[in-house]
């Protein structure tokens, strides 16, 4: 291996790339029909929750918790191959209890929930019983700068009153949902990073509605779904509420840091997997005479990709060790370039695919469409590329700016 | 106006964008709801009918029809601005009796058909009353290359026997689709362009079948539907000849090139709606203090777009006039350019329209992923862009070869 | 021809085409030699000076001057073609009278200078026997906001005293050199495109002092030259103001307008000759048991830069028939659109066809380089891209802006 | 540090940049007037000079060999990052004894010289004493396919005798050249990688004789200068040759590895530099009322670049770790992607940089047209960027067409 990673390590990986090739992928055509069938109510693929179960036994599970009580213990940078391996279906991070928004939520209960929380929440996810969502976007503001949130954390007396509308509340819609982290305002004075409360919503209960789940490019993506949820008027006890008032910036800071390495690193994986299938697709068939990866410029995009993909690669891994050495706080440009880079190489790659397949390409029966897609909304989902591009910025000219000071 | 055009154009022009933006745009939220609709049973929809007939009614029909008998007696330079007024929304062509691949079939069977097969079925297109579909692309070859065509048409006494697969034929879901132009090897001998045939077969008749529909992008684009078609030992008299044996070649050459510039034409008026939205949404939302067209370089991206639409149009509407003036034969290159370059135009018009709407840019409550999604297919229909650019390229070096000759 | 052109302007331009190809084109080995002689002592070229009289003698002179007593009398639209045919050869323009600035300056004197002006000085411009240099931009400020212009014109009695150092005065360093238009700050108060003065400057007159020759990469321009040019206390008769003062701004803008499909075409005509260059070559070289056209993209490239050389120039076509008809109020989005397309295409060209040759293709015995750092400059002469995109942003969004007011 | 890297190569690195930043740098304009004087006779700077003899005593000397007795020590990782810190002046390289190509030259010699060579030439070349060039390129042939070398190498009894036109020789006119490695076609028949050897020729040997320097972008490059050079019945001792005969390629290949790694994180030096003055002109000028660096879509430019700029040095870092640890032969891809994304980053770097400055961006009173053009060479040099492609390519599609076999 090219790459310095413990045996341990190593071992993990081995075995995570093996389920997902061996087992996940070959599912995915059923596990589409599946979804599709307009009959399924609600149901969860036995396939699929079977392969779950296996890998919580043989201890592929909860690889991305850095804790080794709690999960795998590996550092951010073992992980991160694990994730890139995650990334090649969009079937796999659940399996190994590993996907978004669980893993972030799991991330914020650990570090800033209390014992009472953890027991009451944590656990379950660890678990894998329960389901969560991160409700903090909003349809009606540009969410992508936080201090236009709308919604509300009211105190009333020894009760929190919540109200507001979410929307790009993912994974709102699965039947073992349970949870929901709300993100609203809490006050209207003070610091503006002090002015947001994050509490912990039971998904039934009284004012909680989801409105509509929302289509992506043809896609509800269940069993997730991305929800619009109403919070009407919500009433729980203060004990709800994540580390205190005015505490919610803070935690959403915390919650970004190693969730972009893991959103990084399975867009990477996407692309190799891509990447992979457009240059099958260049060897198989034929058109003037010569095989398709010999026409025209096709070997300089596989050589582009090539170059993009391992470059982005590096680039998530060197911000895990930053990450890993440093604290998150080192690294901020760097996860704000992840981000971007990852993205855009998913939507790219996947591009580029669609067109070597032709008319198969942009037929569902693949998934490169599906991927596509993805690619396209990760460069929206926390946060637009422009908004990333605007924190590089201004991080570049800070010591310039300092300087003159 | 800035451009050349009849007053007779005009007036229509101004007609069409009226009809488009009054009455067809805002029929497309209620028209997405219903073709979603899991009980639709394939029903049209009766106020997009009910504009059709006012269409027809008031002389605002068949207008891609340079002919001033069957069609409007435009140019394909004048028509080229009703079909950006078309392109605003993808409802629009029905409306006029101007969608794919109806017209493009109207025009074979006008060119091509002789007297009794444009009774049959030239009559009805044109009024509308039956829609029609076209079968040459094939799933299991590299259709780009049309050489690499596997169905076949075969003479049995006074009997055409059809076989083959098809796939990408569109509009064969439609409940008035009762035509279907069916291309297939007649020869396996002979000059490469005289091996095949054009066959029209009731798209009713024994061994058709359509297998699926496929899904693109999580869309079926009802009513229209692109279908696998197995013909299967499909037996028709000799009259289902078009032309002749040999001659599928040149009427598929012959279909293409006004088709093209109807194609482009429509992708820039796309474009345009979505420049428009982009703009809209751009000035509507506030972020960081400022309105979301003043952040970053969305300014830059919106001289872009508009840089890139003039020139595309300009680009379409030379080619239009070439083909006005002097016939497809002097426009080859141009034709093949126009297809790219309005495809690509519009995808990323629409993936920067979609950047700048942040989470409802990916919502299918607005039509920004359709046309993203549409873009997209149109790099691949009639050919991927790399077949295109070859043949620019082909083109450019002739006279360098010639010369060397 | 596929373009609509009268046959007088047909047959002035094939004349020009024939003239650059047959004469000017072979000539430029020899000129770029005798540039570069250390002990040229500021001589022109004979041969050079010989086909300027050619052209002179046959009516080929001064084709850019609508105007049909004083100049050719085609439209911008005819000019624009022999524009495009003098881009072919950095050399061509001063053959027939028709190279930057002294164009832009005649149009100046033609449009905005009283008789005595123009007996003094368009005269023998017009000839070609004096050249002239314009003086806008500065070397302390971004001259790109022209307000910020710090050079002053100031009253004196019956005098004007000009100060201020002024760069990329192009021309300045020519033998024949005689008049510099000088644009100052006449007034720190009223509207803010009122505060500006233009004043035609003898460049042999005390006080105005060539500090030196700027270097473009490499190059200086001989025997144009770009210089850093002194005012110092220079004091001329007020009879040297152009209209009148605060006149500066409406000068500098009507200037504009022409010179830049002038500037645009001549970049397109470049490329023309890049495109050739790189498919000779392409065609000329073998490696890898193929010529180097048919590796990798070339194909794709030549293809690309065909879509991009066309459109291009359709929308420079455009904008000179719309100044042409309507004037240059109307085309002020479509002006700016062409100086940004036409020079990054040019430079792009350039550099793919400095690829293709591989090290020939930076060594200066091929004009490859001088078209590359030509295209480059060009990209910031009147302006950088960026403010240029800033203008047609600004154009597109006021009709939006308008309608909320 | 953010990198892993040891004590000793951290000062080191640190005296590196001091001495780029605070002796070299400044010392770039006097150096550049001196080599454009006209009497300047050959003369090598002698503020240079001094640097390079005070950098010699100080041990900051021959870094890039990785050879403890003959060189620094250093690691390719290593060096890697005093290559970045020299790239930052086109001047810094030679200071440090480390310029290209008498690095190569001197790994030639270190790993393939025998003990006679070495003491003949290696020995003077480490002590800065000589320099030298590398004569492989040809003018007549697309050198990027080896295989169409056309200059011969022929046994002739004891001696060889050289023919042939080479180009691009670097280095060739320092004043203190005294030795080529010229490489030849020595057989016809055999596998074609056996087919050439490498000879070592004194600069000043009979049948030598450098026809005329290059002229790049306006540029010699004194005092290296690119030579094209004739090697006319050159005669030499057979102990002049390399290894033996048909030793050619196999030198060739194991000359670049490392050399590229140079190459490419000196471009990413000069990235970063250009960079730098990319922030500091936007935070100087005002245009629009605003900072530069505020307007359009410059941060957004600046946040491009910093994630270009980290992905390419983490790939340099990569590569150069895989070398270090497993030999050149397993690290081909990515020695081929750094040549190309190191060389396209500074060129696209320099062209961002030049617009941010304006006019004064392609004035050469600034350093950034020679790094602009420096970028673009380097897209040439050592074969241009698609030949590497091609190899990327091959390399990736090889393990899918062994799976085939």
């Amino acid at each position: 291996m090219l790459y310095d990673l413990s045996d341990r390590a190593q071992q993990v990986l081995a075995r995570v790339q093996a389920r997902v090739e061996d087992a996940i992928i070959p599912l995915e055509p059923a596990f589409a029909a599946a979804m599709k069938s307009p009959d399924r109510s609600w149901a969860l693929m036995p396939e699929l929750e079977a392969l779950k179960h296996q890998s919580q036994k043989e201890g592929l599970w909860n690889l991305f918790l850095p804790d080794p009580e709690r999960g795998a213990g590996f550092s951010n940078y073992e992980y991160a191959f694990m994730a890139e391996a995650m990334g090649r279906s969009l079937l796999a991070p659940e399996v190994f209890n590993c996907n978004a928004p669980d893993t972030g939520n799991m991330e914020v209960l650990h570090h800033y929930g209390n014992a009472e929380q953890q027991a009451q929440w944590l656990t379950l996810l660890l678990k894998g019983e329960i389901r969560s969502a991160f409700c903090m976007t909003e349809p009606d503001v540009a969410s992508s700068d936080a201090t236009n949130m709308q919604a509300t954390v009211r105190l009333d007396g020894n009760e929190l009153v919540l109200n507001g509308r979410k929307w790009w509340s993912t994974g709102v819609a699965h039947p073992n949902c349970e949870l929901l982290i709300f993100m609203g305002r809490s006050s209207d004075t003070g610091h503006r990073h002090r002015q947001h409360s994050m509490v912990l919503v039971p998904k039934n209960h009284p004012g909680v509605r989801v409105e509509r789940l929302l289509s992506v490019f043809g896609s509800e993506h269940l069993p997730y779904g991305h929800g619009v949820v109403e919070f009407n008027q919500v009433r729980l006890p203060k004990t709800a509420l994540l580390v205190g008032e005015g505490a919610g910036f803070e935690i959403a800071q915390g919650r970004l840091g190693p969730g972009r390495i893991h959103h990084a690193m399975r867009a990477i994986g996407a692309a190799e997997r891509l990447l992979k299938m457009m240059i099958e697709r260049g060897l198989e068939r034929q058109a003037f005479g010569k095989q398709l990866i010999d026409l025209g410029g096709n070997r300089e995009r596989i050589a582009n990709h090539r170059m993009a993909i391992n470059q982005a690669r590096l680039l998530c891994l060197h911000t895990a060790r930053i990450i890993d050495k440093h604290g998150v706080r080192k690294a901020l440009s760097e996860v704000a370039q992840i981000k971007i880079v990852a993205a855009n190489l998913m939507q790219q790659v996947a591009d580029d695919a669609i067109q070597m397949y032709g008319g198969a390409g942009v037929d569902d029966a693949l998934p490169l469409g599906e991927f596509w897609a993805a690619g396209r909304v990760l460069r929206l989902a926390d946060g637009p590329d422009e908004v990333h591009r605007g924190t590089i910025a201004k991080l570049e000219l800070k010591p310039y700016l300092d300087a003159r000071k």
